[in-house]
């Protein structure tokens, strides 16, 4: 219609899970390589609430938001679009209705490339969205962009977010080493730093970035993949301070009994209650104070650590900026269930390149910390993992300041006027939202 | 003796209390004004953790250290010659045997010019030194330098570090609202950052800053100065999260309950113990779910946010390191019991001088955030408040990164051959360990 050619056509674009302190970037980035292509590519929307966005027929018209405010973008941490946690199960065979509700949107909105910016299991629902072309016959390329602080996605080297979450990690570790390396006279003797990670120890391990050698902080490390074994670590804390005078701790949030239950349920469980995670460090700072009478103090960064945009790792914004470039490129070469990755080709000097991954062989599985990443010990991280860890902290980056503060994006985030009645006529929408994850 | 002039005598420097990420800036241009004045101040001593670095004769003697690690001492956070929690009782009246030892080193290392870098308490030891030479004969000049991220230093318009981690916790709740307002349609509803600050609600307040009106986050502020209601708070954080879908709460690690309680505590109490302060916001986040059934997320900076050198305040570093030189001058024009303080020209724009104040006037008494800083409601600064604080987050440092990290200075810290026999030959440390501060 209107003369244009039939390939011209719109794009959706969905924040899913986690956010960090780059996925803006990547959106950025993404609308910018759309703008740049719009010959082949209309407007880009943007799920309000990433895929309920699609849905609900909210679809962010970014082509209203200007230059500026895309430049903005690449320093706002957060999902500026809002992010959703939301599965969805495989195309015609669970979900039905949900699927032919995204594809009536698809359809009002002229919609021919999907860009789901997510982790593994966003991996999952783009693979599964791929699959509408063959079922339900409307033409659509799926592209998953990569994006995770936990680092977890497979076939790529590195997962955007996670380079920047890293590089907070180990500087406020650095940073917060040096203060208690000056209380141990009279006052603090331990200090637990708490890193975010349910299942994956990548975060704990970026703290030890933060030691030069083997004779400074952090001291031990406590990783999810291994089980807490209290004694042990109690003897450890201890011969530290009679070493050192005082001991550094990074934890996990993950960090579990032998007999797989989380340390951070544990005051819950003693309070009759049985609660979301209520943080492991206090519980180690109550243990090391109570058993060894030592002074400890603790902190949990919790969200701090994936929205720190002002310390983001330059390298990770350039990751999350060529993954969002990259995925573009991929949907106009014609390709769909795949994703862009970073391939690494050196160490050091470091050195990488874009690839591609089929969604088929990543969606739902896990990449774990492997385990020569951890020394013999098992309370710090091997050189192998220092040479890999290392490059994704690299740089920093400009963010603009005014008043103090950093200055974020504010979006106009106007929604394209909807074509379609509202969804959910049978509760559909209600049994989506409980097989919700949490 | 060896022909110089009588007056030309040694220096001794001491960090005391909890650190900052600007104390070594205060060291570093003291020491530098020092060595610019070699007519009349020979080498400064610096205390080895402090006070008791001249009660145990381990003086850090700094001539050793080069410029090149005096310029980097600035960016470094902590107290890089060690800082002790230690209070000493009055000079003839208690602790007789403390000051005949400290008048033993001061003499036998010819010190001249005492500089204590501290808070309130310390303040109060400066006092009780400049009796010295009244009670002692050993003339002294003793000045104050002041430091606290606690704001709470009476007779200065502010405290040195307070604007740095004023920085911090507005910066990083600015941040964390970002990440929390993404999350909202399927995930994340409250979220919590809770700031250091026993008695007195300024860091709570300076995360105030981080709303632009108010419609945006923080949604509350829990100060240590007004009694927690519970149910209240409740009501509140519910009718938040109906008008704008979220709940960001910044709370104060002292908020008591109406009957004087650490809210802290309570989770301990419950456990049948009795320990110090476990984290406020875990407290708060686990009321929220039981209670309004909200997915609840929380962070407790703690050391963090006195030791982020890496965001520290342009204004915070001047005025600290404005304070090291001025100390040095009035110790020079022959003041004694005095220290430096910033004195506010006017808000906006912002402008300050140096001024002195007599420590007769401020020691162990704190200075409180004033009602009138908090709103009526409440739970949020005033525009009084935004007035005062704004200036001091102003401006952001330079700080040398290496390997994606913040270098730090790495001191000689060789202490000066001992010329007395080891203190301590009637028990008198641990006695006055005992009465320590902890």
């Amino acid at each position: 219609m209107n003369g244009r050619p039939p390939q011209r056509r719109n794009a959706f674009y969905a924040q899913a899970g986690g956010v960090t302190a780059v996925l803006n970037a990547t959106a950025a980035a993404l609308i910018e390589t759309c703008r740049a292509n719009d010959d082949r590519i209309g407007k880009v929307f943007a799920g309000r609430s990433g895929i309920l966005g699609a849905l609900d027929e909210a679809l962010i018209d970014t082509s209203l938001e200007s230059e500026e405010t895309l430049r903005a973008l690449r320093h706002t941490p957060g999902g500026a679009f809002g992010s959703a946690r939301f599965r969805i199960g495989r195309a015609g065979l669970e979900d039905h209705a949900v699927y032919e509700r995204l594809v009536d949107v698809f359809r009002a909105h002229d919609i021919g490339y999907v860009f789901y910016n997510g982790g593994n299991g966003s991996a999952d629902t783009t693979l599964q969205l791929s699959r509408i072309p063959e079922v339900f016959g409307h033409p659509l390329a799926c592209i998953h962009v990569p994006k995770t602080i936990d680092n977890d996605i497979l076939d790529t080297d590195c997962s955007p977010g996670f380079g920047s979450a890293a590089k907070y990690l180990a500087v406020s570790m650095r940073e917060a080493a040096a203060d208690v390396a000056s209380m141990t006279a009279t006052s603090t003797r331990v200090f637990v730093l708490e890193a975010m990670g349910r299942h994956a120890g990548w975060m704990v391990a970026a703290m030890g970035l933060a030691a030069d050698s083997h004779n400074h902080p952090p001291h031990l490390l406590l990783f999810a993949e291994r089980p807490f074994e209290e004694e042990e670590f109690l003897r450890r804390v201890s011969d530290t301070v009679a070493r050192h005078g005082y001991c550094v701790i990074g934890v996990s949030e993950g960090l579990r009994t032998p007999d797989g239950r989380f340390i951070a349920e544990i005051p819950a469980t003693i309070a009759g209650r049985n609660e979301q995670l209520g943080g492991v460090a206090p519980v180690l700072a109550r243990l090391v104070h109570g058993r060894l009478g030592l002074k400890c103090h603790w902190a949990t960064a919790d969200y701090l650590q994936r929205s720190a945009r002002h310390i983001a790792s330059a390298t990770d914004l350039a990751h999350a900026e060529a993954v969002g470039r990259e995925a573009v490129r991929l949907a106009l070469a014609g390709r769909t269930a795949v994703m862009p990755v970073i391939e690494r080709i050196s160490d050091h000097p470091y050195r990488w390149q874009l690839g591609v991954a089929d969604l088929a062989g990543i969606a739902t599985r896990e990449k774990c910390l492997p385990r020569d990443f951890i020394t013999d010990s098992g309370y710090h991280i091997s050189a192998r993992a220092r040479a890999y860890l290392l490059p994704l902290i690299q740089g920093e980056t400009d963010v603009p300041f005014r008043d103090g503060l950093p200055v974020h994006a504010r979006l106009r985030a106007v929604t394209a006027r909807k074509k379609l009645p509202p969804w959910d006529p049978h509760g559909e929408r209600q049994q989506v939202a409980l097989s919700k994850k949490t």
